[in-house]
């Protein structure tokens, strides 16, 4: 799964029946700072993750396990809210210290 | 999902049975200022997308689930024109403001 | 879907059972003035293209679906010979002038 | 499969239903001298692996089959943990040795 | 699929039920001049492939049709042993010539 930080929203009133009723987010991977890096992508969220919430994400067609409608194109979706990240002992990220 | 640009259109007369019924248009990923980048690559498209419009792409086996007949090799297919999408809280892309 | 130059063509003797019915071509991505650029990688063909031919290309568990057998093992796949391509409303390749 | 470091953990308390049980590993890829290199990604994680342990990481949703419940939104999984590693019959990791 | 040369092997003593009967084999994909090139990974060999034999190598949850247990997390596996290769009617490769 990415380490991905919500960067922003998107929305499209003209799409594949049953996706109206998922939010889309829009993401990018996080370096080992916690820095948003790379090209952004698309998710779809469950959860209600806002704005730079650091957010695991499945990617692949085992995203649409994430939703109720399994027949859904959906090749990414937020699997989880990360609450803390360690890397090497050290930590990088503390959602409470963010807040 | 990526967040695309159509930025040309490709015909096949000789091609996969089936794949005959659906147009195949010419995408780039767009950057966070909405410029076209990277490499081109062919999705399906039901939406009829114009040139330039941008859309929602959904990759990898998934995206067979766009389509009435599942049972095509496809890869990648549009499923959804985006209406709006904003970084940070600005925004980047209308599709009215486009128009 | 990938817009792919054929560049070459691999034999294999000793395969996966099934596998020696399919021809495997040589495959490179084109850019956006048709010239093949980036890594090498071999597909399923079932069309007969010939070399320096512009194919669509399926990548992944999909692929299967473009040959009978969808049992085999393949990750790459011709779907179709492609005849024309428009970027940005100027013709970049066309079939019948290569010829 | 990738060849992995494992560099870090990661803890989720809002998360898809089914997930909880499982430990959520940071890892990066090795390059040929053993170093960590390139993106760090999440997995799943089934053996208790150590920090800086060197793993077998299956990605895409064939990883979701290295866990029991086969219906979680997984896209990679630690599926062993690595042994013995030798490049061109030259051994560059021994797990016995590193402990 | 990719064209990769063996460039080495990995052992591993604690891993998914059902791998144990598969040997692991370490790839590069090789360029246009056959040289191994980027990174490493692993890939399930059930040929018996040799170090430095140039192979073909299935990657994504296809992979899993290589081999005769298809509920194994397997994500890349050898699926033929290159005999020869042409890239714009030049042989580049050839089994017989390498031995």
């Amino acid at each position: 799964m990415k380490i991905c930080k919500i960067i922003g929203f998107a929305t499209s009133s003209i799409k594949v029946e049953g996706l109206g009723a998922y939010k889309l987010v829009i993401l990018k991977n996080i370096d080992d700072t916690g820095t948003p890096t790379g090209d952004s992508f698309l998710a779809v969220d469950t959860f209600g993750a806002g704005l730079s919430e650091v957010v695991a994400v499945a990617t692949g067609s085992t995203a649409s396990k994430a939703v109720q409608n399994k027949n859904l194109p959906i090749d990414a979706a937020v699997i989880g809210i990360i609450d803390h990240i360690s890397l090497l002992k050290k930590e990088i990220y503390s959602k409470n210290k963010e807040e």
